[in-house]
C-alpha cells in the first residue's frame, strides 16, 4: 500500500476485459474442500495486488475523471479500526464514540452553515442518494402528514404532490421521486440561466405554471455544485421563493458543501442558513473514504419526520440520556457503519486547515486550467468553473457542428483506453463535453497541460481521414 | 488492535455518560488554527484507545446482545485497502475487481440458493433495510408499471396496492411501505403459528380478507430468521401461495440466509428456489465488516425494474463488455463502497468451510443453551431456537403475571449497566423477554452458564423487597 501511495506516475485506467479478470480472480480462489484452507500469505498478496492494479488510480495525477476522492490515507487506518470493532452507529449504546463524534462534528460544521446551535440536527447516512431521499421524505411527511400511513392513494382529490428540481439536478433526486411514490411525471423542471444555475425568474414562472396544472410543489431541490458542471444554485433567492409558497428547500451539496470550510469559497453557498436541509458528502471534497454523508436539518423536529415506527428490539421504551443520541429513527439504516469516525479523527488531528487548504488548492487549480483552455484556439469552454469541475470540448477548425458530440465521446473513450489519463464526459445542452474533476492535490497545472496534449493527439487522429463519426457512431 | 483482539475477557458494555464522553473526545481535538496541525501520534493512540474502550465488545464472550458480528479480522485489513483505494463499485470501470468479485461471489452463493445460473442476478447494497426497499420497489414497479412515472396518485380507482408481512417482520419492511408511497395502513399482517412463523392457513385467510377489503397485495415478505426470535417462515408453501395470486415473494434473510452455506442448516430455507428475491446480510452470520448486503433476484430482468433513469455523466450511451457489469442502474447508491471485497477475499482465502463451521458452531451452541435453560426451574423459554437467537424470561416462583414484563426490562438494563454481559430484550406476545444472539465463536456454553448466574443474581435483588415495578416502572 505504501508503495502504491508513493507512486505518483501519471496513470489513467488499465481497463481489463471482465472475462479475463474473472479468470485471474477465479484462479486465486481456494478450491472448495471440507476444511478451512490454511492462511496463504502469497495468495493474499496476489489478490491485493490485483485489486490495486485494476482500479481507478485515485491518487495518480492522471486521474481527473470522477468525484471519487483521493482520500487522506489516515482515514483508511481509521476505517480498518472501525471495521474490526464493528460498532454500528445508529444507537448510542452500540457505538458510543461515533455517536458523540457525530455531535461534535455537526457542531464544528454548523459554524459554517449558521443554523441555531440548539435547534439544528445532523445524521450520517450511506451516501448522497440516501441523504437526498431522506430529506425529501421529511419534506413529504411534513407537508402531507397522511402520506406515511395512507400512501399517495390516500390523497384523493386536491392537487398532486410534486417536486421542483433544477434541470441539472443529480439523478438521485428524480430517482427519489419515483421511489417515494411522487412519480417522475410530477417533477417540475426549473430552467437554468447562462451559468447553469436555476434561474430565479424561470423558477417563479415554472412554479406558477405547476400550480395552474394542479400540482402542489412541496419540495424544491437546489444543487450546491451540480454533478455535471459544478454550478451553485442561488440558495438565498430560492429560499425566499420557497418560503413564500410553503415549500421545503433541500440543498444537494453532496459535492460542493465542503466549500463551506473554506473562508475563500464559503460564499458559493450564500443563503444556506435559510434552507431546510443540506446533503454533504464528506467522501467527495472532504477527502475521507466513501461513503461518509452528512445530512443537516435546520430544525431538529423536522428531522424526526422522515421515518416513523417502533421496534421493541431496538427502540427503548423510554428515552434516557443514552438513547437521546440514537439516530435509528432518523436515518434509513438499522446497522449503520460508523462513517463519521474517519472524518472526525482527521478533523481532530489536523483541524479544519487540512480540508480548507485542499479545497482551495483544487478550486484554484481548476481556475488555472480554465484560463489555460481559454488561450487554446482548438478548445472550447462550456462554462466558467465555480469549484473543481471543468467541462470543455476539443473543437478544432473544420469539425462540423453535427460531429462535435460524437468527437467528444470518441476522444473520451480513446483517452480512457490509452490509460494515461482518466477523464469523463457529460452532455451539456445535449452535446457531449469532456469533463475533468480535480480531486487530488498531486495534480498540477502541468498535468492538465499534458492532458490537453493527449486530447489534441487523440483528437487529431480521430478527426483525420480514418474517422467517420456517422459510420461508427463515434465509439471507436 | 492486536491486544484488543487477544483480550477474551468477559465484558459487556461500559456505558459512559454522553456528556462526559463528549468532554473527553473534545479534549482530543486540535484547537483550530490557520495551519494544519502536525501529526501527533500520541493523540491518535488516545483517540483509538477511547474508540476501542467505549464500544460494544463484539469479540468478547460477554457480548451476546445484538446481531452485530464478531468479524473475521482479515476482513478489516481488506477494508483498509478498500478505503484507501476508494474504488466505488457501482460501475465496472471504477472498481474492476469488486465488480468481478460480485459476479464470482454471486455464483458461489447461488449454488446454495439454486436459481438458474444464467438468469439470476445479485447486487450489493448498503444494508438490509436498503435491500428490502430495493426488492419491494422492483415488485411494485413490476406489478404496477405506472407507479414509477405517475406515483400512487396515478392509480385512481381499482384496488389499493398493499404488502403482506409477518407479524414479526423487521421494522425496515413496514418502513419501506411508508417510504415508497404504499402507506403503512396498507400493510396486511399475517398471523403467526406457535413457532412464530407465518401460518399458512392464517396467511391464506388474511390474503382473502385483504382482497375483500379492496387491497391488491403485490408483495409478500417472509423472514428467514426473524429479528426477534430467529424464526424461519415456511418459504416453499408461501411461494406457492404467492404464485397463485401473482404476488412477488421477497425473503428477508438478512440474518438467516447465511445458514445456506451450511449443509446442516440449509434446510431452514427450504423452498428458497421458488422465491423472487432474497436479502442476505453478509455482515451478520457471514462475519464480515458491516455493511455488506447481497440482494439476489431469481430473474435478472426483474432486477432492472427497481429504479429507472438515465444520467449522461455516469451511464454510457451503449452497453459494452465493460458497462454490462455496471450495477448503478440496479442499486440505490451512486458511489457504493466495494463491500463485496472483504467477503470475497475471505471466501477466496479460506473457502466455504470457514463460514459453515462458524455458523454451525453458533447454532449448536444456541441449542445447548436452550437445553440448559430448560432444566432451570426459574427460567422460562419462549421458543425453540432455530438458529442462533434465543429468547427467554427469568421467572422464579412468586412473580405476579403482571410484573413479568417489567422484571425482564429491569434485568436487562441492570445487566447492561453492570457491564459484564451485554444482552438485549424483545417483546414476545406483548411481554418482554431477554434475548441473546450468539455472533462470536469465542462464546462457550460456560459463558452462557455465567450469564444465567448473573441474571439470577440481578433478578433476585430486583425481585426482593427493594423493587416494586409499579413504583419505579421497572427501570431501576
Amino acid at each position: 500500500m505504501a508503495e502504491h501511495l508513493a507512486d505518483l506516475s501519471v496513470r489513467g485506467l488499465d481497463l481489463v476485459d471482465p472475462s479475463a479478470l474473472s479468470q485471474d480472480a477465479k484462479a486465486l480462489m481456494t478450491e472448495e474442500c471440507e476444511k478451512i484452507a490454511p492462511f496463504d500469505e502469497k495468495k493474499l498478496e496476489e489478490i491485493l495486488d490485483l485489486y490495486i492494479r485494476t482500479g481507478i488510480p485515485v491518487h495518480s495525477p492522471g486521474y481527473m475523471g470522477r468525484q471519487f476522492s483521493g482520500v487522506v490515507p489516515l482515514g483508511g487506518v481509521v476505517e480498518f479500526v472501525s471495521s474490526v470493532l464493528n460498532q454500528p452507529s445508529s444507537f448510542y449504546e452500540a457505538g458510543q464514540l461515533p455517536n458523540v463524534a457525530e455531535r461534535l462534528m455537526a457542531d464544528e460544521l454548523n459554524r459554517f452553515i449558521g443554523w441555531e446551535p440548539g435547534r439544528f440536527a445532523m445524521v450520517t447516512t450511506s451516501g448522497g442518494s440516501l441523504a437526498n431521499l431522506t430529506a425529501m421524505l421529511a419534506a413529504r411527511n411534513q407537508k402531507f402528514p397522511r402520506f406515511w400511513p395512507d400512501g399517495a392513494a390516500g390523497l384523493e382529490g386536491g392537487a398532486r404532490p410534486a417536486i421542483a428540481v433544477s434541470d441539472d439536478v443529480h439523478y438521485s433526486v428524480s430517482r427519489a421521486a419515483g421511489v417515494m411514490g411522487i412519480g417522475e411525471a410530477q417533477i417540475v423542471r426549473l430552467p437554468l440561466n447562462g451559468r447553469r444555475q436555476i434561474s430565479i425568474e424561470g423558477a417563479r414562472a415554472a412554479l406558477a405554471a405547476a400550480e395552474r396544472a394542479n400540482l402542489r410543489v412541496f419540495c424544491l431541490v437546489a444543487s450546491a455544485g451540480t454533478t455535471s458542471v459544478g454550478a451553485f444554485d442561488p440558495i438565498g433567492a430560492l429560499a425566499d421563493l420557497a418560503r413564500e409558497r410553503d415549500i421545503w428547500l433541500h440543498v444537494d451539496g453532496a459535492h460542493g458543501a465542503s466549500l463551506l470550510v473554506s473562508d475563500r469559497f464559503r460564499h458559493k453557498l450564500r443563503g444556506i442558513e435559510k434552507a431546510d436541509s443540506l446533503t454533504w458528502d464528506a467522501h467527495k471534497m472532504t477527502f475521507v473514504p466513501a461513503p461518509c454523508t452528512l445530512l443537516f436539518y435546520r430544525d431538529r423536529e423536522a428531522s424526526g419526520g422522515a421515518f416513523r415506527q417502533r421496534a421493541s428490539y431496538v427502540f427503548d421504551e423510554k428515552p434516557d440520556i443514552y438513547t437521546e443520541l440514537d439516530s435509528g429513527d432518523r436515518n434509513f439504516e438499522c446497522t449503520k457503519r460508523p462513517m463519521i469516525m474517519s472524518l472526525w479523527v482527521l478533523w481532530a488531528m489536523y483541524g479544519r486547515a487540512l480540508f480548507a487548504e485542499k479545497v482551495e488548492y483544487l478550486c484554484a487549480l481548476t481556475q488555472q486550467a480554465y484560463h489555460l483552455l481559454h488561450a487554446e484556439p482548438d478548445f472550447e469552454t462550456v462554462h466558467r468553473p465555480e469549484a473543481n469541475i471543468l467541462c470543455f470540448r476539443y473543437r478544432p477548425h473544420g469539425v462540423a457542428e453535427e460531429d462535435v458530440h460524437a468527437l467528444q465521446v470518441a476522444i473520451r473513450n480513446r483517452v480512457k483506453l490509452r490509460g494515461r489519463f482518466f477523464i469523463s464526459k457529460v452532455n451539456v445542452d445535449g452535446v457531449a463535453a469532456l469533463r475533468v474533476v480535480m480531486m487530488n492535490h498531486e495534480i498540477t497545472v502541468d498535468h492538465f497541460r499534458m492532458l490537453l496534449e493527449e486530447i489534441r493527439g487523440v483528437g487529431r487522429t480521430l478527426h483525420g481521414t480514418h474517422w467517420n463519426p456517422r459510420r461508427n457512431g463515434g465509439c471507436s
